[in-house]
């Protein structure tokens, strides 16, 4: 489990002390003082949580279902699972405001048993919020109902099992408690991998991942999460939904499709079977540098929609690029980049203000070969310089760290924030630049140094993803309303401009507000007259992605 | 339109006199008589329509709404939407047997106007069926409610317009009543092309594609049609539904995975938003002959799991090779292949029964080279034998034939139908063996001669498709109790063997009694609890796709 109040194991930390310029950097650019002291989160004994709402009858139904231990009761297990990872999340939690946390915690060991537990708590009308890694950003995780039902927290993280692998079909079934390490190495022992790794891989499950519709880091080779998924198994208050395992059908909608995405409130993902791929003996990352945004964005343009797309873009602009320069430990591939002699060089060459592309590669070597070879003669038709491979491997290296960085620069009064969005190719770049105008002209507005980046990641042919990171220093006191005002403003933007809510950290209570005009109000009726087919008592996780009805 | 009684328009029809070989052998396999005399459809003075169910109310107020001229009353226009294109619909309506057929057709111009008559359809309670080019064979445009409503078929033949193309995203935005060679003609007059081309692609509608997942030939390149689909709009008894144009997504469940397969129990879908591609400059078919279904098979295999994969595959059995070889016209590419002298050089390597393969590649010239020269090495390690292009130019250019094959044969009392699925490429041999014998075994038990042959096509990382074909000679007047045994058993089987109730043709009523076991009654609970929040009447398409309730 993560710690209670930030990302990651208690006692692994940002490591800021091998990256000499970057604190420096952000207290320049964010105006903080630079003898600035660092507030922690409150003591966990100063955190008390109001008492439980317990339904006995039901305890002892799960109990007898389940066995014992299954049920955890302890205050610490309460506070792990009263928050996701948000910034308002650990916002709350730091100050020691815990508004609701779960009343127990249940721990299922399979199927059957979150089979008995949902069974239960349709029979007593008991709140069920499945539970994977706990690092969902959008509040899925958090109890929000104000019925005065109890709220059961679902752990699945004793059902980590890769129970079956067909290698003629190349599919894995793996139950939804699965962790990335645990099933990728479990899929690598046997020779194979699913291939997906979010920013959160290190923490985040196969469960989660489905119900939020979770893209990982190499998603145009491999896809998102919902183009890997074969067959699941999705428990609801009135049954199990079980769909077969075939490469497609045309019986009806989706209902793969309608599942994935579901965010908790139709039911509890248990297992899936996942396509996966031989473990590639092939992994390579690159660096290049573009003098625009622009031509970074007509190089992937041309190679994804020209037959050349590799498994991984990224390409950061040039704020991004900065702060990337700014992270790098003295000893790392970047080094070289940093001297002024080099930023002379490049600079007088029209990469005043350069934009990182990361690009990776990954299969056997013949097809990788062919594939980098007209990828790259792309690229540097576009004035992309290549700058190796040692920038590749940096980045790869340290790619799970920003949230840790999240955590320490909250401790300054900071906040920082991400919002991703995706829209066609011909809105990709309308999109960028009226999303980050508005913003950077209500921090000027507001009179705050800030932070506002952004890269390109998550191809198709048809469009792409955006992803922003905004960091900026709260007034101390006003911190959640501050940061509201910018969170709405961004997403508000995407919305009005034609983008999508969310390529892939769904909408949970953060997004729901624009859910209506996302999806139609003809959307929202097909999703409740879903939920109450499928839990017409509304137990499953209440309060989240649809609307409230009038 | 298609004629009533059969496929395709009047006065076209198979061409048996330019296949000496091909009536003799289907007499020799099937046991007809050689003097058998055709019994030609009833004369369509013969067939008098029922009085129509007239709710003038709704009427007045959908003419108000379109405008005169767009509501047809005659009976020709009636008993054209009275059926679809089964098997079963074409040998009632030959006889002249029309249950029910819809009371008017209504011809919208556009979104509004549907918006307009299925508004007035759910204020006045008047049953709405969507109609595109009509070739469902599963009993989906036919009229079954017996509620005594007024049944309208509504049909969208004028809304045929390619109404915007994004070159840079590209996608194209089409209406739902476009049928195949009306939007390829015009996608491609500007340089594009969908690629979607079922076997139906003449007479068959966008709208129908999407409501029934449709494959095309080539979707090893291009997907299935609920591949292709960037966004749509649905309009539903309780509102419209747009989604947004975007590559993927992550706001709640699928909506576009919900509208696509909903068969018009949930709306009438009126344009959606395609993924399209640059009209290839070279497409190339080949025609391989293998030694075996499993070497022809494993030779797909490895393709399609290898970095091979052509946009066409096509790998018929044994059996379906020797009707290949009689289908053959004098003057065509396979002439040679029919020698005596030839069929002997083939048994003496060991293709005694030899299985045909189809292949296909699209594309750009170098790309498709590469790809070409990578597949043709595997098949040829598999033992295919090439036998060049004139082959697949001869299948490409006869691929939209056999419809009319079947017409021809049931005026001589032949049953012919077509029965799909997909599995796993684990399963997928199993299924094929298991499917293959259970109805053979039924044809002999029943002391008929049989043809039953089968392919693979629509292939995947994790999987594909088998269709099968059969035929046999009815005994006079038990016509449709025969087949419906026949039908039965083959259903029964796929499910029963992990296949999947369809693959590419849909529910509708023909396969409605195994849906639930297809998708669990949690499925089926979903479906209705969709129909519910978004058709709370049951006007749309009622009696199709989700099995009536307790």
């Amino acid at each position: 489990m993560m710690k209670w109040w930030g990302w990651g194991s208690e006692g692994v930390e940002f490591p800021m002390q091998h990256k000499p310029n970057l604190w420096p950097w952000i207290c320049q650019e964010l105006g903080i003082p630079p003898d600035a002291r660092p507030t922690r989160p409150v003591p966990r004994s100063a955190i008390v949580l109001d008492k439980p709402v317990i339904h006995q009858g039901f305890l002892a139904a799960v109990e007898k279902a389940l066995g014992p231990g299954r049920i955890a009761r302890g205050e610490d297990e309460r506070l792990l699972h009263a928050y996701g990872k948000s910034y308002p999340d650990l916002l709350r939690v730091r100050r020691g405001q815990v508004d609701r946390a779960p009343d127990v915690v249940i721990l299922p060991e399979g199927h059957a048993d979150v089979e008995a537990v949902v069974f239960e708590a349709q029979r007593h009308n008991v709140c069920v919020i499945p539970f994977g890694g706990g690092t969902n950003i959008v509040g899925g995780v958090n109890p929000v109902d104000r019925s005065g039902r109890m709220v059961v927290s679902l752990d699945l993280r004793d059902m980590a099992r890769v129970l079956a692998v067909d290698e003629q079909s190349q599919t894995a079934t793996i139950e939804a408690g699965a962790l990335g390490p645990t099933l990728e190495q479990e899929l690598q022992r046997r020779g194979w991998s699913l291939g997906h790794h979010p920013d959160s891989f290190e923490f985040s499950s196969l469960g989660g991942w489905l119900a939020t519709r979770s893209a990982g880091m190499q998603s145009d080779a491999y896809g998102k999460i919902e183009d890997m998924v074969v067959a699941l198994r999705m428990v609801t208050p009135l049954g199990t939904l079980t769909t077969r395992p075939a490469p497609r059908a045309a019986t009806g909608p989706d209902l793969n499709q309608v599942a994935v995405g579901s965010e908790g409130v139709l039911g509890v993902i248990t297992e899936a079977t996942m396509r996966v791929h031989r473990n590639p003996p092939v992994r390579s990352y690159h660096g290049f540098l573009f003098p625009t945004f622009e031509a970074g964005h007509a190089a992937i343009y041309e190679c994804v929609t020209g037959g050349f797309p590799p498994s991984l873009f990224r390409l950061s602009d040039a704020r991004e690029t900065e702060l990337a320069f700014q992270m790098k430990s003295p000893d790392a591939g970047l080094k070289r980049l940093v001297t002024q002699a080099f930023k002379r060089y490049l600079a007088g060459r029209g990469y005043g203000a350069p934009c990182l592309m990361i690009t990776g590669f990954e299969g056997d070597p013949a097809p990788v070969a062919a594939l980098r070879a007209g990828a790259f003669r792309i690229l540097k038709r576009h004035q992309g310089f290549h700058l190796g491979t040692k920038v590749g491997d940096s980045w790869s290296r340290e790619k799970y760290n920003l949230p840790y960085l999240r955590d320490y620069v909250m401790d300054y009064g900071v906040m920082a924030d991400v919002a991703e969005t995706s829209t066609v190719w011909s809105n990709l770049l309308p999109l960028y630049h009226g999303a980050k105008k508005t913003l950077e002209d209500r921090f000027r507005a507001d009179g705050k140094g800030f932070y506002l980046g952004c890269h390109i990641s998550h191809t198709y042919k048809t469009g792409a993803s955006l992803y922003f990171t905004f960091a900026a220093h709260m007034t101390p006191g006003k911190e959640l309303e501050e940061y509201y005002r910018y969170k709405r403003l961004v997403t508000e933007t995407f919305v009005t401009h034609g983008g999508t809510l969310s390529h892939h950290h769904a909408v949970g209570i953060e997004h729901q507000d624009w859910f209506e005009r996302e999806v139609t109000p003809t959307g929202v009726r097909a999703l409740r007259g879903l939920k109450a087919g499928l839990d017409p008592q509304g137990i499953m996780n209440p309060g989240k992605l649809i609307p409230p009805g009038e």
